[in-house]
């Protein structure tokens, strides 16, 4: 490894132009770093919006940048300090690095740290290349019987495992999740595993909501195709015992949602905006008020949820591989890009393996 | 007293409609309730919306309502299972009684319970009467040195206590209080009390900014009157040490405030929504993920608040003396509520004595 | 039932001594109460330790009291104001009630009104007679899948609902449950089902052990039977990954576990005080500060609670069958408690049946 | 600066013994530190604990220690990464570092990491030298108006805003506190600051009392000197209003204080240990569950407590000044630490000044 100086990776050029082409391979910097060996990467939705817009929010792609955040590899080198991993154990990687002098990371909310290096969030570079540098604790050990597809999902499953924690989901709760991609589905299973009796599932595609049933749906609605004269909320009340909803995950971003999650809400429950969608939306802020809602954004994860999301994995409460469609060679990457972008609906999970 | 069988109430008979009228003397129908003799009652922002628009939100006035829940009096007969109070107590009333059987009552949120019986929301009667029958539990003692007219404003402290707990407020808060009626001063000076050591007020009087000087204001903001290309949001933080703040008051109810509070509001902060004013407005939800916001709505008042807006007026640590700015006597309730609907700017807080 | 105004109940006279004897039927005296006849009940450590003590701390029989407060049955008669309950329903009883105007109640923690009426506990009489009172709301119908035995242990697995949530049970958790009574089980058992991976049982007896694994046991410790030069802290760490526990749930109330249990409890960790035995015990006070513990004293029960314990079995997340290990007729009472007094190691959960 | 390579330091060479003596000056070894001119500071009851017994629990001197963690002082040298401090800045010293990668840290409790580098805790050296080092983020820059003796003594101030904030101190509560040394004071003050309304001291002696009334006391109870047959319990529930207390403050740590504390702690209500004495006693357990106590640990402080207690003394909300009894200049440092040790009820703080 220590010989060649460049490694192939997945580049963004610019808005709508991916390659294949070489960059420098990563050197350690500091005793505490680790290189990664990358093995899967999953496609995230919004690295499909950096390639078709160029831009998320104020994050702007500038110049070109590697794709990929989603990874799971195996160790290559260790930094002198590193204890806890060797060369050759194979791990997850949590793919945001704060600083380390972050007022926000001693308070237990490194997420929100503004200096977060995340992969593949300009003007960082993500992980679909050969090699990748992380500090060490930012890598997590998974067990032999979780595959490298499954390592590299912990990255959703994190977003929904830190959506869970805020919603403070306990047993019994009855909950709705508006939008049943990745993160919906990720979503409503681990509050099914964290004791919601009721999950409710609210999607415009019959096969997304078909496959929610693998993902802790007790009911699904399809809310584009209701009987005349019968609105999405009665058929959620009725299907939660004629009853609000205690927790809402709103993981579309689409003002339609948004407003029914806000209406079967319950009075004193959780409406939790874990879904980018829309950035403006019509929003009906006195049912905030006269039912006091406690509405919650949820963005990416923080410390614990990554071991939170090996743990459900591995022991079997949660299982990531019915997420998983496609899959594509490294090498098939671009091809691998425009056929997720092309095809949202079948896609639910794409991973590029390797590279070799 | 027991002879009389109907006293004078202040009852608005239609939308535009205000009459003094006799109605029935309420009697006692439980041993744990109580008779108060009224003495001082404040004139809130939603009896004039009731008076000039007939409803709010799903509260439809559609018969004869008397007005009026912000009040104090005497008490001048108790039931047989009344052992905390005596005839002729000195006492400020809680004017929302609950279902003693419901379950927000149990878990705490009493403020939340379907069935709550609240003064002047229809279809029950308020306070603007001689005689009012209450529980005896929502009904608190004031000492000797605080007034009727102090004791009736006890309701808008009320919110302004609850809303500042559900923010959690604590020392050292960076706050910023949006519109400087009734209900935002009392929010701003709470917020103070409790430990805010910034306190920015923004409203478009100049009048009321001047009154938030005597209710906690560190920094007020005139966001109608601002050199051009000068941002309210700019000027905010700059009052804040060049920070965004860690918890907003939303006390208009207005689009422009919403919009800057969320802007304002800092990462992982506490946006509270205390006001109602728009039903609907635009709404910049992504930054609720992206900001991982609690945005939290507060409905009145619920356990303990009463009792804190006592001690905070009677040990001096809160002023409500300089809220109130008209006085009426209770043959003059309908000069009152013209002049409050009439001229809302000149108006911080009205009351009407009595009646004798 | 109306004609008969007596009925039979097992009543303890006084200290070591119980009869069947004939007591008053009760009356509705409220519109909002019900008459269940009782159908199950069981025998709680507490019912035996007032038999053979006459009191618990400072609650002291000093008059015949009926025993017995963990009971269901069906509801025989129903007041006027009673529209969730029919003549018939099968129902779980709630056997305290509190005081209405409480302020406790009203700030969500019910169990500590200090004029909670709890049925077998002085002065109030217990549930062990054909027909009891209660208030309506505490008064919980149960599935027809759901025996009328496990509807009384309803009772026992509210505590146990009730310390998981203090002890914010969470996915994830590493829990130790010291005592493998009828409570330590179901605590256990929740625990499991509300997300801890690991919970180790602690107990001296063998066969209580063994009946932990039926509740959640990932590791069971019998602190009595350990090699020589084996500390029960290393036993337990090892069982954990080596590591200091999450949660400990201490339900045995003897010195040597509760001085166990802070031993391992991890800095920053929970430790919940539910069992009562000892008194007064030697207590390593200092390691509460150095490890910051939280130490949480959990009593009964109280919102929410007994319907979560309700929708736990109904679901067939947990099944309290393993829990019976006696079963007695109504007519055999005295020999149940002789025999539960006598044997308490073999006694898991004594049921008595009816009476007729 | 540069030329030198030793400096004068307080060591304590073996339990019993302090000597002046030469030591290395610290160099800036990483881009991230800070060299600080120390200028002030506090002995702590810990330093004489490590002078008289050579051990506080398992933290045993083993070796020669350098004394001292209560500092302030002057920037003497910064790193290259150092961007928000100058040298010539006036600051405070937070004294114990964590490990940068510690879960504890990143969970928001550093001061529970088990890498924590505590000064004068051994094996770590302490402040009492002329010159120290410390990473950039655990300096802070204190106002002109604020002096150094007062910047020394934010480390004990932060202890009780720690133990204020786990308490969750909120307006209207009523404390007592145990103990009326440094800390003592410090917390009930800051409680007073943070809204309680009652803060009862209790001591043994009537000059801390006395001093107590500085510290936000309103009322002080002298637990040595009661009349015959009146209960230290009963003159404190007096006091608020024959109430028990929401919050006590435990900082004697001693049996007798623990067990009235225990006992006066209302059902439902925060027990905070703060002070570190006796590490075993005889304790009350069976009342934390009966009252469903909340005993909550405290150690040290945390992210935002150093902060705060900057903010508090330079508003004017809480004065140090009135802590400080003892001022000696640096060469007298074995004498001052001979007089802490020997009087220590007429020593509240003693300040070493310097060195120069």
């Amino acid at each position: 490894m220590t010989e060649l100086t460049t490694q192939q990776a997945v580049v963004l050029e610019q808005p709508g132009k991916i390659v294949l082409t070489n960059v420098s391979i990563p050197k350690i910097s500091d005793a505490n770093e680790v290189i990664i060996q990358i093995k899967a990467t999953g496609i995230c939705g919004s690295d499909i919006h950096y390639y078709t817009h160029g831009r998320i929010s104020h994050f702007v792609v500038k110049s070109p940048m590697v794709l990929g955040h989603e990874s799971s590899g195996v160790v290559a080198l260790i930094g002198d300090n590193v204890k806890t991993l060797k060369v050759g154990d194979r791990v997850a990687l949590e793919p945001g690095f704060p600083n380390r002098f972050s007022s926000k990371l001693k308070e237990g909310r490194y997420n929100l740290d503004p200096d977060l290096k995340f992969a593949a969030t300009p003007p960082y570079d993500g992980t679909l290349t050969k090699y990748y540098r992380a500090p060490k604790d930012f890598v997590y050990k998974i067990p032999d019987h979780v595959s490298f597809e499954e390592g590299a999902l912990m990255e959703p499953l994190s977003v929904a495992v830190h959506a869970n924690k805020l919603a403070k989901m306990r047993f019994g709760a009855r909950c709705v999740v508006f939008g049943a991609g990745p993160v919906g589905l990720l979503t409503g299973k681990v509050a099914s595993v964290f004791g919601a009796t009721e999950v409710v599932f609210v999607d415009l595609s019959e096969t997304k909501l078909e496959r929610a049933k693998q993902f802790g749906a007790t009911h699904t609605v399809n809310s584009g195709d209701l009987p005349p004269g019968v609105s999405v909320e009665s058929v959620i009340r009725k299907a939660i015992g004629k009853k609000d909803a205690d927790v809402i995950f709103e993981c579309s971003g689409a003002q339609p949602c948004i407003r029914t999650g806000i209406e079967v809400c319950k009075a004193g429950g959780t409406y939790v905006q874990v879904g980018m969608g829309q950035e403006e939306i019509q929003f009906p802020i006195s049912k905030i008020s006269t039912k006091e809602i406690t509405l919650q954004g949820s963005f990416r994860y923080c410390q614990g949820d990554y071991s939170d999301s090996i743990e459900l994995v591995s022991t079997g409460k949660l299982s990531l591989k019915p997420l998983i469609t496609h899959r594509y060679q490294f090498k098939e990457a671009i091809e691998a890009f425009d056929e997720n972008r092309d095809h949202p609906l079948d896609n639910v999970k794409t991973i590029i393996e390797g590279p070799e």
